[in-house]
């Protein structure tokens, strides 16, 4: 099966546009699951069996587990070894580098930690994001117009009346020949989600940026699926993984998932009858 | 001590302006080293051993060993453990990410790797590098026109005829309060490499792309530094690593740097006396 279509069916399946981002930040993990790897661990295995059967995605950050040294990383193998075979796994690294070294990053990406999607970065170009696209039933998300401050430096610069993004998204459109390209788009962009949506046909979307950092639900999840009609990801993490402090963390972490499902199915209702 | 100061430093006492990549590719390995993640360090260890008295840097690109899984994380932390404190060590990652996340890579590149200096990609801006600038006495080098063919893609892209990779150098030189900015240079742009260097004040200029991607090491460490006026490093990985595919590679590697350190000496020579 292709990432693309794994992706679609858990859409589907699970009646869900959620991918939660397993960004484990000892600040924020409850008391009692923060002070050791064995127990950050207990406390994202049971994020992943709370809300197994509701999402559509899971999106590790790698800088999260890079940090805490090499544990990190048999303590992340371990956390996406427990997400079932169908839900697609998406490494959230945003690599970027020359063709020769690229291709190590995708043998990380793809076979150390069994992603179906992994992001990377084009500012380095064509060559830099082929070694990943040549394995052709894994994904890309390329960094398009992001949800940070930081966006408005360069993805915002215009070239004839046309920003940086959309560049890339026409790129990115180009070099989607076997149907395994996507986008990330920042949900506190919404009017410029819609044109990147415009851009990029039939691609999905990951749009993170809702929650924390104040992007809008309802204008990322209707601009980022053209009113539910193209594939989207609406990504949330600390709203979503720290939103108990106590010992129910997982049971308010499923109710939190809950929530927004519900809050998407209801948009979803609006337009089917509109 | 700065990042600056250690490199210059290093440059100074060593009379090298060379960095050398520490790129471990078990295809391109001697026979006898390549099997194993504990052959493999003692090939590394022997290279660093072989040339640590007469190169200013070194700079292991983590591709390569993410992609050895978490031992390979091991083996890069041993490497490092060799080489002499006063020799400045540039991970290489090309990380970019949303200020929150980009602080746990920071402290994946600093406290883990020991990192004096890191490579990040410009593309999601301000808050995306800040983390890293906040550490001040480490330095970041930033990618601003890259060796790859792909560099055609975003970077040369024209702005008020002004190209891409130039407003990048003139948002880092404003960057660079505390003095721990460095901007990375393909050689395969001799012209624009010129541009670049008067763009960036005194930053130093890290210059991949000298040997096997085919730039001429004159015009790189002539218009990199200036005459010899700016710092610059020129980075060679393969041609030094795999200069020899028997049991004297270490010798063989050594060889490779003395070569290019003449042939720079020579150059400098013809400056001083012009």
């Amino acid at each position: 099966m292709t990432a693309l279509k794994k992706l679609t069916t858990s859409i589907e399946q699970r009646k869900s546009y959620l991918c939660v981002g397993l960004d484990l930040d000892q600040r924020k993990i409850p008391n009692g699951y923060r002070d050791s790897i064995k127990n950050m661990c207990k406390f994202a295995l049971r994020i992943v069996d709370a809300t197994k059967d509701i999402v559509a995605a899971y999106k590790p950050n790698l800088a999260f587990y890079e940090a805490l040294g090499p544990d990190g990383l048999f303590l992340l193998r371990q956390i996406i070894s427990r997400i079932p075979e169908d839900i697609p796994v998406i490494i959230d690294g945003k690599r970027g580098d020359i063709g020769n070294t690229a291709q190590f990053y995708a043998k990380a990406c793809y076979d150390i930690y069994r992603a179906d999607w992994v992001t990377l970065n084009p500012y380095m170009g064509y060559d830099s994001i082929r070694p990943f696209l040549e394995v052709k039933d894994k994904g890309v998300f390329i960094l398009c117009l992001t949800s940070n401050p930081g966006a408005r430096d360069f993805q915002r610069m215009e070239i004839n009346n046309k920003p940086i993004y959309l560049h890339v998204a026409n790129k990115v459109e180009y070099w989607n020949k076997d149907n395994n390209c996507g986008l990330v788009v920042g949900a506190t962009h919404p009017e410029q989600l819609e044109s990147v949506r415009r851009a990029a046909a039939s691609m999905p979307i990951l749009i993170p940026g809702v929650g924390a950092q104040g992007g809008d639900l309802e204008a990322a999840i209707v601009n980022g699926t053209d009113s539910f009609r193209k594939p989207a990801l609406i990504n949330v993490s600390r709203s979503v993984l720290y939103a108990s402090e106590g010992e129910d963390f997982d049971q308010a972490a499923r109710q939190a998932v809950e929530k927004i499902n519900n809050q998407i199915t209801g948009l979803q209702n609006q337009h089917a009858n509109a």
